[in-house]
């Protein structure tokens, strides 16, 4: 099946403690739709400026992306420059510059209308909202944002979560969002919205899966040697979740089970790993389905325990 | 099988963005000797002073906890007080009196010096030092650190570890000791020291169990409703981890399995979520094994996922 999303590609300057890259490909669209390609073809919507590297698009057209939608306009590709600190988890963005993402109305091309899954990545909830208008059809809908959002465009991202499946949220967005302290009756109160599931980004302490009908799950992360750039790793973690997701045949009901959606989420944890092992899509680009099979197991492993205990054994 | 410990006993005033409670039940060894006493028989080895509630001390008699290593000396009980953030995983310690601490060496009865475990809570290294030397035919010995020893007394610390089975470490409390932003890299550092087994405490987020023969397992924790006061989760995980292994008969070798290790690791979690669902102790007071057992299996349930998969299902 195939994977619409609409997001930000950019050229992004990054300083960890230990090193730096600059003006590398970013964005949230440029890391899902390398990760999600892994799994099935992505129907890509975004736009970059005259400046961009041809390389980048080289390197989409020879995997399953079609960039029939990326608009490419005159003028400046987004930017983004962050500096993180000694815990990785935690980073400043030092600039912004919007470029050609200022006037960007996105834009489906009709050939992109039978996408079975669609991501709204992060980018203001009002262009997400045009684009659940042009692609109504879409058999599950996938939802990131960001705090900016949160902060400036509360009403806007509720109208757009009221019509959606899952959202993807990190822990301190739901406590935002939601204004709870409680993790836990944040998410109830975002289930009150409509959703299915919403799946909380823990950053390097993985994943929490609820269900509208109250089960969680808890998906282990895969305890990395060396991080060398976190970004993009929730971006990556959807591309992971969704790609997997577009490999699986929904039941009778047209739904996936739970076990479907708690493997999609193993996915997202594998993939957001692999990805803060290099700087922007550096290990993605390398990633094979061997890899990821292998971190699979690793994790299964690394989770297990015995369901049955008694004392003295 | 019996456990001894040594660590703090303490009145604690502990303020959380909701709520205040004062001069109540706290110190490691408290939490430890607390949850552990569900188990199997505590000794405990710590000091009071003559200002410290009666009801304490009642409250433990009911329970298999022998107090004969218990010192009662003229002065203060040791105080602490200590204020929570909104992200209940952070704190600030306000106050800090040592009271009777301040020239407390601990004394191993006669009849402790049969136990089977034994467990050196947060307190200086040269007196958990003073411990092992009394106490050097436990089949299994645990310790638990903080920032403070790492930070003033760390070569102490050293010489302590060097003689320990299992570190009890937080994520932070790693990176501070090695010296190394990697967690897995400090964690490997910490094996060159002896150890067998450490494990690395994530607030909220669980624990993670490394072995030195390089396997991991990563632990779910339980997502709570309302977190009313987190002081005490890590002596309580500690009482939950070794009371769960104080019920388990070793191998032929002496030595517990990994997957002895990881069942204690889980309850651990467990009684560390519990805890902090009151101020001090006032959860574990009447929490019963079949709490126990039943959050048992809703952990299994929501960390299991399907170990295998391939495309379309």
């Amino acid at each position: 099946m195939s994977i619409l999303v609409v997001g930000s590609v950019a050229l992004d300057t990054v300083e960890t403690p230990f090193a730096r890259a600059e003006e590398t490909l970013g964005g949230a669209a440029s890391y899902f739709t390398t990760a999600a390609s892994l799994y099935s073809q992505v129907n890509l919507v975004a736009v970059v400026g005259s400046d961009f590297p041809q390389e980048h698009l080289e390197f989409w057209r020879k995997r399953p992306v079609n960039l029939a939608g990326l608009q490419m306009c005159e003028g400046r590709t987004f930017r983004w420059m962050a500096r993180y600190h000694m815990d990785m988890n935690a980073r400043d963005t030092l600039d912004t510059q919007l470029g050609v993402y200022a006037g960007f109305h996105p834009v489906i091309p009709d050939e992109y209308r039978s996408s079975d899954l669609l991501f709204l990545a992060n980018i203001q909830p009002e262009l997400q909202m045009e684009v659940l208008e042009q692609a109504h059809t879409a058999r599950l809908t996938v939802l990131d944002t960001m705090e900016l959002w949160i902060v400036t465009a509360h009403a806007q991202l509720t109208e757009v979560i009221k019509r959606v499946d899952i959202l993807l949220m990190s822990e301190e967005e739901v406590r935002q969002y939601t204004g709870r302290a409680s993790l836990v009756s944040g998410v109830r109160h975002l289930f009150d919205l409509g959703l299915k599931y919403v799946v909380v980004k823990q950053g390097s302490y993985g994943a929490l899966l609820f269900s509208a009908d109250g089960s969680f799950f808890s998906a282990p992360t895969y305890p990395l040697e060396e991080v060398i750039d976190p970004t993009g790793a929730g971006d990556a973690f959807a591309g992971g979740f969704l790609g997997y997701l577009s490999t699986v045949k929904p039941g009778a009901s047209g739904q996936y089970s739970v076990e479907d959606l708690r493997r999609g989420v193993v996915h997202g944890n594998i993939i957001g790993s692999f990805v803060c092992e290099d700087f922007s899509i550096g290990r993605l680009r390398v990633l094979t389905m061997d890899d990821v099979a292998e971190r699979y197991r690793v994790l299964v492993e690394c989770s297990h325990f015995d369901p049955h205990w008694h004392f003295g054994g």
